[in-house]
């Protein structure tokens, strides 16, 4: 078996670069493309390679990342720009951009006819996590084919799951993922604009419920900022509306229904609508505080 | 100021018990009251003592603890079964079961205008922090008089807060509490029945759910149970069905929209209509397989 070391990597960006970067550490022979002229520099500065399209970027290579910003530019690079029949015969297209399930299966069907193979890989952790190669990676795709590219997800990741035979699983996996992260938001947002009806103090509320069965993790991360006017930004509210888009889109496409997401998304739409959609997510909270009238 | 030894303690349930038990081992001197002689008669085997009536148990008490099951059976012991005039005058109420915020308004004022305080302090940390005097102490009420009553909570929890001037903000506190819990659970149930749409193993997405930035104490907790067809029952559908139904209820009466614990209250309604209300809360996920088709 033919050893996955030749890398074509498309989309260098916040997230991108560092995972490629850490691909060139662990000894990859990594040939990266993006349109942001100063990503190619520094890759190459950190031994990379640069090409000048994504088609030149796949050309011969084994694995293609793709760590674009949606399944919009995933296509366009694979199917519109050459890069799938540049990538060698029976090469490994690795989708790590977040994509909506049903994509990823329109997406596999074009990869397998042109006879290469694809894993689903979309990622978590954030940009610290591409930088610290610790990101959570979620792929799906036959087991073989994993088996190939697990290696490289080493490199950029240090818990990478195997989710499933079918891509468009492990897109299901960071759906539902986001799913639980938006509604755990709104939900903190719903329950401090209720204690603030009755002028309960928020600041103890919050250190109540972070030690309590009442806890979740965007409790602890976005519950002090909900206290805060003008909070730095760390993830706008738009992310959410495009990730429940995702989850409620996901939902109509298996036919489940998903009130609370469902509900969450409204929620984060209106925080939208009202203008705060590049104010940080916490801010959903404004949405209730409008709704209900306080303040 | 008069040091508050003297403790009636009316209630003498799975909670009460140990809670009442902790005092006696603390140097408080406790009469206790249930309709359950053999909890009465524990209690008297640990060092406290047992009365006749809750009358009997409150007669000139510093501090009376009702630890019984809802606002109606506190206002049935403090009006009807006249434990409220036995106390002493100017002793202090400490209301500890989980009520309303209303029905605990109400019951302040009426116990202001016999004379004596009350100090809302409803709990949280389960049969587990009773017996081990680690509960969470949530207590509201006028600054003096949470600090008379401070060293009767500091023997039964180790999480006291005060959490405002006005008896109904602990309830509030305590609602806001159950609010999350009931969202958390059921928003696990809806995400895990979207993932088995698509044939997603759902041991692994538990693992990597329990590890990211989705993570809840309920994820943890119920996740696992939500995997198991008849799993032993820890904390029963129905009470979420009564627990988000005092959310809601504290909605009504604050005029505030919840809307995601209205769509949660549904699905532990329907799985209570289905006939799982004594089934642990996890089975709301029956609910969500129901509705989508699954299995």
């Amino acid at each position: 078996m033919r050893n996955m070391t030749r890398i074509a990597f498309v989309g260098l960006g916040a997230m991108g670069l560092p995972m490629a970067s850490n691909l060139v550490r662990k000894g990859f022979d990594v040939t990266g493309f993006d349109l942001n002229a100063n990503a190619l520099a520094t890759l190459e500065g950190a031994g990379g390679r640069r090409a000048g399209s994504a088609r030149d970027a796949a050309h011969d290579a084994d694995v293609l990342i793709l760590m674009v910003v949606n399944a919009a530019q995933a296509e366009a690079v694979l199917f519109e720009g050459g890069a799938l029949e540049s990538l060698r015969d029976g090469g490994v297209v690795a989708l790590m951009a977040t994509c909506p399930p049903s994509a990823v299966e329109a997406i596999e069907a074009r990869v397998q006819r042109a006879g290469r193979r694809l894993v689903d890989a979309p990622v978590s952790g954030g940009v610290a996590g591409a930088k610290g190669a610790t990101l959570t990676i979620m792929a799906a795709g036959p087991r073989d084919t994993f088996d190939l590219a697990k290696p490289v997800f080493d490199a950029m990741g240090d818990k990478v799951f195997h989710v499933g035979e079918r891509p468009g699983q492990g897109a299901m996996v960071k759906t539902v993922n986001q799913l639980l992260c938006g509604v755990h938001i709104a939900v903190v947002a719903e329950a401090f604009a209720l204690a603030s009806k009755v002028g309960v103090d928020l600041d103890i509320l919050l250190q109540i419920m972070s030690g309590s069965a009442a806890s979740s993790w965007m409790l602890k991360d976005r519950g002090p900022r909900m206290l805060q006017e003008q909070p730095e930004v760390t993830s706008a509210v738009d992310i959410f509306v495009k990730d429940l888009g995702i989850v409620l889109d996901a939902g109509r496409d298996t036919r489940a229904a998903l009130p609370l997401a469902a509900a969450a998304h409204q929620m984060f739409l209106a925080a939208s609508g009202r203008g705060d959609g590049h104010e940080d997510d916490s801010q959903v909270i404004r949405t209730y505080l409008a709704l209900n009238g306080v303040r």
